[in-house]
C-alpha cells in the first residue's frame, strides 16, 4: 500500500528471517528512504518478501543488487560467512552498507574489513548491534551516570532463547555472546582484555556446550559475566545489571501485561527477539538512513565489527583450552574515532 | 532531513503539545503521508514547529489549510471547543479526518457531527482514542480473550498525571476520564448505561475537585471503576485491571529499567503521556493514513466519539448532583458498522 | 513435642480451620501462654486438633472451657453466629478474650457486647483484625505518614479468594469485606460515614452476587473502594493502594520466587489466606498474650469490631436497596480510648 | 514479660548483633526452650541483653556457660576464631549445640572438630546455615524439583551488604561467601570439585577486594556463579536464579510495599540481614530445639559447614593466586548420612 519511492534507495541482501524484518521496517517504519532492491538465491522467498514490502526489483546474485543504480545503499542480511566479501564489495561500490553481526567469520576477516575502509578514505560500514538504538539500554546507560552512582565494577548479562536447532558450541559465543560484547563495550568503556568461558558439562565432552558463562575483564578493571544458553526452552530473555560502586542499574524483561490465573500471576516471553528489539531495529535504520543523508554516523563502526568478534573467538579459544585468554588491547584508529 | 513528499498529504491544525507531536510523528514514523501544511493562531509556534518538521506549508487560519489543495487528510489537534467546527468543515471539503479526543464539547455537538457525516454518507470521522492502538492494550484484550478466563465482570482503571495546572472539576471527565471510558467500551464490548462520580473533598467542597472516581455500569452487567487523578504529583501513570469470571488481566506501568540506590530499588515514571503512549500515537496515524490509502476505516469512529462523550458529560452531571446518572442505551447505526 | 505448660493459659473455642491455626500458633509459635483447653461440638476434630497441639484438656460444651480454671483466656473461633454469647460468657468469668471476626451477627450484638464490657470497666475484649499485625500493612502505614506524602485521599482495597462454596450476598461483606473495613479505617483514621455497594449481574438478579465492589466515603472526606471477590477463580490475593496527595503507597500480593517456564514468567498465589496472613496471626496472638501478661491492650477493640460490623451491614443494606446508605458518625466512648 | 522457664535451658555465648539476635528469638519465638544464660566478655552488653531477653544467669566466661548444669545446649555467637574450641568444649560437655557459620576459621580446624564429633559417636553439632530454613528457599527448591524442570546447569548467587566496615579480601569469601556455598550445596546436591575467584581492581591491587565474583564447578557438571559485594552501598538484598534445562526459578528480593514518589515508583531495601532472614532464624532455631527434644538432627551439620569453609578457602587461595583451585570430592562418611 505504501508506494512512495522517494528518498534513500536501499537494497537489501538475504530475505530470511533478518533480512524481511529489515525490509518490513524499511518499507513501513522508516523515512527518508525506500526498498530499491532485494535479493536472495532463494527466488521464491525473494519474491514472497519483495510483495510484502513493496520492492523494486529483485535480484538472485547480491553483485548485480550492489551494482542497481537505484541502490544507493546496502543492508546485509545474508548468512555470516558471506558478510565480509559483500561488505567489501559495498565499498568497492562506494555504496554505504548496514551489516547484520557479525561483521565477518573471524578476526582476520574483520581486520581485513577495517583495513579496507581505511583505504577506502571514508566511513561507509555501520555493524548491527542494535541494541545500542534499544531505548531501555539508554535509559540504562544514564541511569549509570548518574551522580553518586561511582564507576562501573560488574556488569552481568544473561541472554536466552528458547530454541535454536542448528546451535554449535562455537555459534553460541561467535553469533549470541557478540551482542552482550558489543553491549558491554558500549556501557562501561573501556576494552576487554581477558576472556574465559565454561560450561556445564552434563551432556558429556561431545554434547554442545549450551549454555555457557563467559568472564572478560576490561582495562578498566570491571568485569562481565555472560550467561548465554540458546536453548533455555522457556522463551527469548535478555538481562542486565551493572554493579557500580554505589549502587546499580538493571533492566529486566518487560511485564506490562500480567494474567492471574490458575494459581499464579503470570507474565509471557515472546519466543524471539523480535518483539523485544522491534524498536531498536526501528531506530537503528533510521539513524542509519539519516546519517546517510546527513553524511553522519552513528551506532557500532567496523571497528567495533572487529574487536566484537576478536573477544569472541578468544572465548572459543578459551572454552577449547579451558584456559584464559589475554586480548591485546588495541588503540582505535584515528579513523575510527 | 526528510524531504519526501509523497503520499498522502496531511495538514495539522494546532500547533500546541499534541499537535507538535503529531506534525513530528508524520514527518519521522510514518510512511505513505507527509507533512503538507500546519497551521496555528500563534505564528511563531507555527514557524518553529514547521520548521522541525518540514512541513510544506503553514497557514494562520485553519479554514485555509483545510481548502488547501495538497492537504488531502487532516489531523484536528486544536482546543478542544474547535473541534467540533473544524470537522464539520473537513467533511463538507470531503477531506478525512483524524480528530484529537474529545470529538467536541458535548453530546449535542457529537451528535451534530454525527448526523452531518452519516448525510455525508461516507465515513470521513476518526477520533483520536489512541490507546486502541496500543500494544499493551491490545495484549490485554487478547489475554482476557483467552479459553477459560470466563466473561469481564469488572474492569479498574486508574489514570494519573503528576500535575495539570488548568484543570476544572469538569475537564478530569471530558478530557482525562474519556480516555478509560472509550478503552473500557472497546475492551469490554457492551454499552455504559449509568454513571456515577466522586470525589474526595479535604479541600472542601468549593475546591477543583480531583482525584474523581467513577462508577460505570454496562449493559452486560459488567462494571467499571476509573480513579482521575490529574495532580497525582509523582508522574504519569495508567494501570487497568480487568477480572473476569476465572481470572485476571492486569496493564502495569512499564519498569523495564530498576535503580537500586541509596535504600531502594525504583524505576521512574514519566512526567507526561507521550514516553508511555509513543507507539500508539504513532500506530494510530500510520494506521489512520494506511486506511485513507486502502478506503477502509479504523479505530474509534465518530459514534464512538459520541458515546465517550456523552458518559463523561453523565459523570460530571453525577458529580454536580450526587445522584447516578442513567445513560439511555442507543443502538449504534448501520451506518457505523 | 512442646510439653511446656507455663505462662497464660489458653483456651480455645472452636477445631475448625480457624480454631485449628490458633490453638497450632499457641502451642508452637508464642511464648509466655500455653494451650489450656480446646472445644469443639465435634469430638473427634476436638481429639484430634488437641492431639496436635498438646492441649491440656477437651471440652464440647464452651460453656465449661471458659469455667475451666486453668484457662485463664480465651480465643474464640467458632461459628459467627455464636460469638456474641461466648463473648459475654467470657465478660462474665472476667477472663481476656480474643474473638474472631466479626464480633457479631449484627450491630444491635455488637452495641449489645460493648455495653456489657463498658459495664464491667475493664478492657477485656480484643477482635481478631489480625491485618493490624501485619508486617506489611504496618509497613504500609509508615510509609503513608512519611513527609511530603501528604493526607491520604482514596484508598483501594481488592480482596479475592479463589472459591468459596457457601458464599452469599450478605457473607460477602459481613464475613469478608470487614476486613478491609477495619484495615481502612486503622489506615486512614477518620470514621466511615457513607457506604455503597454494587455487584456486576451478569448471573441474573437471583444470582448469589459476587464479585461486589464498595465505596466508603470517611468524615476526614476520603474514599475507600473495595472489591471483594469470594470465587475469583485463581487464588488467594490482598491488595490496596494509599492515593496520598503527593504520591501512593501499595501492597502487593508477595512474589519472591519466580518462575520462568513454557513461555512465562510465573509467582504462585496461595490457596487460601493462611500463608499471606501467617505472621500476622502469629504477631496478633503474641501481643494479645504479652496484653494479658502487662495489662495493657491493643489490636481492634470491641468498639472497632461494632464499627466494622455496622459499616458492613450498611454495605447490605445498600446492595439490598440499590441506595446509598448514611452512616452516623458515633464518638468514640472515653473508655475505648 | 515472658517468664517460662520449662523446656531445654539454653544458653548462648556472645551478645554480639547476632548473640542478641539469637537470645531474643529464644525468649520471644521458640518454644519448648528457654534462655537459661548468656555469656559476653563485655559485662555491659552481657547485662543489657540478657535483661531483655530474661536470661537466667549472666557469665563472663564461655567454658563456665557451658559447665552450668541448667545449659542444656549451647548457642555459638561469639568471634568466628573461637568457634572451633568452643564446639569442642560442647562435645566434651555433651551439650548440643548451634554454631554460628562458619564453624571454625579453616579447613584444618573444621576437620578436627568433625573427627572430634565422630569419636563422641553422637551427632551434636549443626552449623548456622540458617538460609536452609528460610521459607523462600524452600519454595525455590520446590519449584527447582517441579516435573518437567530438567537438571539444574547453572546457579547465580548475588549477595550484597550496604557496608561492612571490616571487611577483609578474605572475609568476603569466609564469612559471606560461605553462605551461598553452603545454600548452592543444599539447592543443587553434588559436591564442589573447582574454584576460581576475580574481583574488579579499579582501587588498585593492595585495595580490598570487594565485590568479588566467584566461579563453582559441581560434580555433577553445574555451574555457580557467586557476587559477593560487602560494601554495595544500596542495601542488604540476596537473589538467586537456577537455571535448568527447561526453566529457571529465581529468588527476588521482596517488595511487597511500594511507594510511588516524586518520579519513581519504589520498594525499600533493609539495612542489614535481619529484617530478610528473621524467619529463617526463628525456624532454625525451633527446629534446633525440636531436634534435641525428638532425638533428630537437621540443617547444616559439621560435615556441611566443614566443605562450606574448605570451598570457602578454595576461592581465597584462588583470588590470591589467579588461578582456578581443584577441591577433593571427599565421600560424606557414614556417619553423617
Amino acid at each position: 500500500m505504501n508506494t512512495q519511492k522517494s528518498g534513500v534507495g536501499v537494497g537489501v541482501i538475504g530475505a530470511g528471517i533478518m533480512g524481511a524484518d529489515h525490509a518490513a521496517i524499511l518499507s513501513r517504519h522508516v523515512t527518508g528512504a525506500h526498498l530499491a532492491a532485494l535479493c536472495d538465491a532463494d527466488s521464491e522467498r525473494a519474491n514472497r518478501v519483495a510483495a510484502e514490502c513493496h520492492a523494486g526489483k529483485i535480484y538472485k546474485d547480491p553483485a548485480e543488487l550492489i551494482g542497481e543504480p537505484e541502490v544507493q545503499a546496502v543492508v546485509i542480511a545474508s548468512p555470516d560467512h558471506t558478510h565480509a566479501d559483500l561488505v567489501l564489495a559495498c565499498l568497492e561500490a562506494d555504496k554505504p552498507v548496514l551489516c547484520e553481526k557479525p561483521l565477518a567469520s573471524n578476526p582476520g576477516e574483520c581486520q581485513h574489513v577495517v583495513r579496507a575502509e581505511m583505504k577506502h578514505g571514508r566511513r561507509m560500514i555501520q555493524v548491527g548491534y542494535m541494541r545500542r538504538f534499544d531505548p531501555t539500554y539508554q535509559d540504562m546507560k544514564r541511569a549509570m551516570m548518574r551522580k553518586g552512582m561511582g564507576r562501573p565494577l560488574v556488569l552481568h548479562c544473561i541472554h536466552r532463547n528458547p530454541a535454536a536447532p542448528g546451535t554449535t558450541s562455537d555459534s553460541v559465543l561467535a553469533s549470541g555472546a557478540v551482542h552482550e560484547i558489543d553491549i558491554a563495550r558500549w556501557l562501561l568503556g573501556g576494552e576487554i582484555v581477558h576472556a574465559q568461558t565454561w560450561s556445564p558439562i552434563p551432556g558429556g565432552e561431545d554434547a554442545v556446550r549450551d549454555p555457557q558463562l563467559v568472564l572478560l575483564r576490561s582495562n578498566t578493571g570491571a568485569l562481565i559475566t555472560i550467561e548465554m544458553f540458546e536453548n533455555a526452552g522457556y522463551g527469548y530473555e535478555v538481562r542486565a545489571e551493572a554493579v557500580c560502586e554505589k549502587g546499580t542499574v538493571s533492566l529486566e524483561a518487560p511485564a506490562d501485561v500480567r494474567v492471574r490465573y490458575a494459581g499464579s500471576d503470570s507474565s509471557e516471553y515472546p519466543s524471539d527477539w523480535r518483539p523485544r528489539f522491534a524498536l531498536s531495529y526501528r531506530n537503528q535504520l533510521q539513524a542509519w538512513v539519516d546519517g546517510i543523508v546527513n553524511g553522519t554516523s552513528c551506532g557500532a563502526d567496523a571497528w567495533d565489527g572487529y574487536l566484537a568478534t576478536t573477544i569472541a573467538h578468544a572465548c572459543i579459544r578459551s572454552l577449547k583450552t579451558g584456559q584464559g585468554v589475554e586480548i591485546k588491547a588495541e588503540t582505535r584508529p584515528e579513523f575510527y574515532r
